[in-house]
């Protein structure tokens, strides 16, 4: 059987050398590198995960648990808390909820019995109902569209602050009819559409604008699909708007395509401002005005507030911490540039 | 200690039926499922997953490399990945190798020191000359981008033949002067560009057009920053030009916006189209013309085959397979509809 010291001495290095180059340290010069994973070829070395494992207890991999990671937003968010975790020397699985409370029941009570270390969870599904049900045993943190109560740690959005700021921003450019497009009337549920309605709302109080209840346009899912079907219904319905915030950016997308089809000029008959600010906004035409909660931010902090779980394993439990990442309104052309 | 008969007992079903449960088998009733959940949380019942991967010498997840996930395509295609694998019962890791011909043999060589049980490889990086480090002794799969001869499982697009065929429509629609954006000038690299240009050259051949050098412009990596950059180049050259082929819809939708910085109409002044079928083309302003290989078809042959490899584990190895996905060209607005 070959060792990790056969291997570091075929390339003249340290064993912590060839350990460093197996777990994706970030430190280890391109051409040492190259002479390790040239050497594990020559030598067909394998580490004895299962052996390891049940050494360390750990995987080295933390799950991801989203509801599509095929939609913008979450497939970008991937990409950062993957970026991220490799920092911490942590592989991501990422799994599929299917935006569904049902879903997401199912990663909390199967996790432990997965090969994850920990678990980042965004939630659409779940309500402030479930808390219960978050309060797991191994370390996971509830990342984006929620705020829970509960004892969990999580990484949310200004969801009504960013809110406010989008229709501020429509009010400031002139709209005074502004349309919202969102994910369903306002509930008991804590989710982001009821979030950003909020913010809306406070929006309009503050412009000293009445709320009129024709420019609500609720969709069944926020996808670029009912973005477009929304847009086009309103187009059509013979109310007068000048203004319209999707309350997602994929939303938004499909909206200036529903606008599009009903000879709605964006942003000469209607401006248009998303939430997300996905990589794509800076490219469509017109270009997509939209609320930037700093992804990069978030995930990061999501990882850092992972990594500080799985290092406390066995000692004291810390209290629930929250972050709340900062925003900035991006204007461009949808919203007269 | 709980067992898997206690959980049975308590959700009064056997305990294949739990086990199906906790493994994501798809033939499981809703109302059966969630009895043996709440059984599972109740008892607070965990598989020893230690104790199971070192008696089957598998962990019930494949990994997956791609370059990018946040780019649509990829994000997009694994999204379809996913779901082909949960339907025989196994999780997807996904690893970004950055595009590089160094991740993609990082995650070669370290594959076999992972958590997986497979490898899902989709290579832009490596080229024929490195056909012997894919003699890997672990099952893998290569999708997607590039054609090898070697001895590996591959899926790949219909490169050549789509791409004649999406110049050839930009043909039919009347284009004479047809732009190609590709990524880089083709060389002894069997990459998607050089497979893409020998099908727009073969496309302009049959229509008795000659090749003109001027028309081909080369970017820096297919993104959509890179592809806005090249319809403003091509734009401002004095070039003259009436179609224009992206080789990927990432490319297409940044010239989109080239083209528009640049005051070039689409589709009246020239036609464009692309390469994948992101689903994002379907809303942008116009709507993208594109070649659609069958993403969910490649992603199920993919998995069909790295499952047979699995299932043969320890037999004689088959002959390596290979699957060329079929494709159809989608015309919208970009191309005149």
């Amino acid at each position: 059987m070959v060792t990790i010291q056969d291997v570091a001495r075929a390339a003249g290095v340290s064993a912590m050398t060839v350990s460093h180059v197996i777990n994706d340290h970030p430190h280890v010069k391109t051409e040492t590198r190259a002479r390790v994973l040239q050497a594990i070829t020559d030598l067909d070395y394998r580490v004895n995960v299962a052996a390891r494992n049940l050494r360390t207890g750990r995987t080295g991999t933390i799950g991801l648990a989203v509801p599509e990671v095929d939609r913008p937003y979450y497939g970008q968010l991937a990409a950062e808390i993957i970026t991220a975790a490799a920092r911490h020397n942590l592989k991501v699985a990422i799994e599929q909820t299917g935006a569904s409370r049902e879903g997401e029941l199912d990663a909390l009570a199967l996790s432990r019995n997965r090969l994850y270390d920990g678990l980042i969870l965004s939630t659409v599904g779940l309500g402030p109902a479930d808390t219960d049900l978050l309060k797991v045993d191994y370390p996971m943190v509830i990342l984006g569209e929620r705020i829970f109560d509960g004892p969990v740690d999580h990484v949310a959005m200004p969801n009504v602050e960013g809110a406010r700021a989008a229709t501020a921003h429509l009010i400031e450019r002139g709209c005074r009819r502004v349309v919202l497009i969102d994910g369903g009337p306002p509930g008991d549920e804590v989710d982001v559409s009821s979030l950003r309605y909020d913010g809306y709302r406070e929006a309009l109080a503050e412009a000293g604008i009445p709320l009129d209840p024709r420019l609500l346009v609720h969709i069944d899912g926020l996808t670029m699909e009912q973005g477009a079907a929304a847009a086009r219904r309103v187009s059509e319905s013979g109310v007068e708007f000048d203004g319209a915030f999707c309350v997602t950016d994929t939303v938004a997308m499909g909206a200036l395509r529903g606008f599009a089809d009903a000879g709605v000029r964006v942003p000469q008959d209607v401006k248009v401002i998303g939430f997300d600010n996905i990589a794509e906004g800076a490219y469509i035409v017109p270009s997509l005005s939209s609320i930037d909660p700093d992804h990069a931010l978030m995930a990061s902090t999501a990882v850092r507030f992972l990594v500080g779980r799985l290092a406390e394993k066995g000692k004291k439990r810390q209290v629930a911490r929250e972050f709340i990442s900062r925003f900035t309104v991006v204007a461009r052309e949808s919203t007269g540039g």
